[in-house]
C-alpha cells in the first residue's frame, strides 16, 4: 500500500535499493555463489512489500526528519541529536523489521551495525543530517532479505557448509 | 532460585564465568578504559540470577544434552546434529535473554555470533559435542552483560565517543 | 519442509487442524462477517508453511512428550511436570510465531492465554498429560493466522469499524 | 534520569500513575490476596525507572502530541488519526517495555488490550486526542509491573494455583 512511498522515502533520505541490495549481496554472496546483485534487488523489494516494514520505515524516518526540523519535544530532540547511545528504540523497530524473516537474520543485523559497509558509511558521516532511525531501519531490511534468500536456498546452503557457525553468517 | 544449578551447568558444559567475563571485557573496555575483569564478572553474575535467563539456560542446555544422548525425536535429533543453519530457535532463546538488559544488546550479539572469540571458538571446533543452544547462550548472556555495563556508565560513554555509531558498538 | 510432518506432531498430540480454525474464526469473524472457516483453515495452513513457525512446533512438542516420557534432566522436568508459572520459554517460543505476521498478533496471543477456547481448554484439562508449550504454540499459530486475515482484509476491516481498539481486537 | 520527566509526561496526558497501579493490582490481586495497591503503585514506579521504559514513554508520547499538533508527514499523520489498526509499531514499543521484565508479561498485555479497564477505556473514548501509543504503553506498564510482583512471589502463586493456566493469569 505504501510501497511506492516508502521507496519515495528512500530516495528523499539519499539511500537507493541498489545500495541495500550491495549489502544483501556481500552477506550472502559467500554462501551462495551464484547470486546476483539482481536477486538481492528483487528480495529487498520483496521485504519492503510488507506492510509492517513499510509502517517501520515512515515512523522512523518522519522521526529522523522531524528532528532535523528541530520540532520534537524536549527531552527528544536532544536525544535525536546527540544520537543517545543508551537510546534503543531504533534497534526495537529494525528488530520488527527482522523478525518478519525470523530470528536468523538477527545475527547479521548486529553485524551491520558493528562493520558498517557502503551506505551504511555514508549515513553515520553526515553531520547536518539525523539518521538516528535510517540506519538500524537499512541494516535491518538488508538481513531480512539476506534471512529471506538464505531460507530460499537451504539445501545449497547446508552443501557449502560444514558447520553452523559459518553457515550462520550466511543469515 | 536457580543460579547454582545454572553454574554448574555451565562448568558441567566446559564453560567457566570468567570466559564469559572476557567476552564482555573485549566488547566493552574500548568504551570505558577503567573498566576490570571482576566488574565484567560481576555483570555476568547478575544476569545469571535472573529468572528467565536461568530458564532460558536450562531449556537450551537440556536439548543440546539430550541430542548428544541422541534420544531426541527425529527429525529434531537430525536437525540438532546438523545444526541446521535455518533453525533459529537457539537465536530466539537467546534474544530473550537479551532482552532482559534492552534492545542494545542486539548489536554486540550479532556481532558475537560473527566474530566468535574465546569460548565460543572452543564450543565450535568439538566434532562430539553438540552447543547449538550453548553458544547462542553465552552470546547472549555476554551481550547482556555488556548492555548491563553500557546503561552503568551513561555519560562516561557518552563523554568518550563522539559519534552513536562507536558508542553503539559499545552495547 | 516440515509441514507434513509438523501436522502428524498435532494430530498425534490430539489437535485437528480444524479446532485451530475454529478460534482464528471466532476471532476474526466479527471484524469481517463474511469470513468462512475454509478460509480460517487455509490460513492456518499457511502460518504452518513457514519453516520458523515448523521449527518452533517441533521444538516445543518434542519438550511436551520427554517431559511425559520423564527424561528430561532435572529440575527441568520438575518446571515441566509443575507447569511453572514464571517458566517463560513456552511464550518466547510462541512469540516467535507471531511475529512472522507482524506484532498485530500480540493482543489475540494474549487475549487466548486467559479466555481458553474450545481446543485449548481440552488441553489444559488433563492430568496425565503435559502440554506446556502445546497450548501456547496454538495460540500463537491461531493469533498468527488470524493477522494474516486482518492483513489480507485492511479496507473492509477499516469501514467496519469506528476506533481503533475494537479495530484492534481483529487482530 | 528521566523519570520525573516521565510521570510529568503522563500527567500533561491525563494519566496518574495510581491509575495504572490500580490496574495492575486488578491482575494480580486473585493471586496475591494480600497485595495492596501500594505496592502496585511501587512496583510501576519501578518499571518506569528503567531507561528503556522512559525511551518508549518519550518516544510514543511525542508521536501522539505531534498527531495532535498536525504536524507529523503525511502518511504517518493519517495513520496516526484513523489509528491505523494494522498499524504495530505501537505494540512494538509496548514489547519492549514488557521484555523488560520477561516475557511472562505478554498474556496480561493482550488481555487488557481487548479488556480495557479505568484509564485506558478513557484514554480511548475521546475524540480531540491521540493516544495511539499511550494505551499501549500504560497497557504494557501494567503488564511489566504485574510481572515483576509475580516474579517476586513465586512461591506464594504456586501455592495458591493448581493449573499453569490460572497462575498463568496472573502474569
Amino acid at each position: 500500500m505504501f510501497y511506492e512511498h516508502t521507496i519515495e522515502l528512500f530516495k528523499k533520505r539519499g539511500v537507493q535499493l541498489e545500495e541495500i541490495a550491495e549489502i544483501v549481496y556481500n552477506l550472502q554472496q559467500p554462501y551462495h555463489p551464484g547470486l546476483t546483485l539482481d536477486e538481492c534487488l528483487e528480495s529487498v523489494q520483496t521485504v519492503l512489500k510488507k506492510r509492517e516494514v513499510q509502517h517501520a520505515v515512515i515512523t522512523g524516518v518522519s522521526l529522523d526528519q522531524l528532528a532535523e526540523q528541530k520540532i520534537l519535544p524536549e527531552p527528544f530532540q536532544t536525544i535525536m541529536e546527540l544520537d543517545e547511545p543508551l537510546y534503543g528504540v531504533d534497534e526495537v523497530l529494525a528488530l520488527s523489521i527482522i523478525n518478519v524473516y525470523g530470528t536468523i537474520g538477527l545475527t547479521s543485523f548486529g553485524y551491520l551495525d558493528k562493520n558498517k559497509q557502503g551506505v551504511l558509511t555514508r549515513l553515520n558521516n553526515h553531520d547536518e543530517e539525523i539518521h538516528v532511525f535510517l540506519d538500524d531501519i537499512i541494516a535491518g531490511i538488508a538481513a531480512a532479505a539476506a534471512a529471506r534468500i538464505a531460507h530460499k536456498y537451504p539445501n545449497i546452503e547446508r552443501y557449502f557448509t560444514d558447520r553452523k557457525r559459518d553457515r550462520h553468517g550466511s543469515n
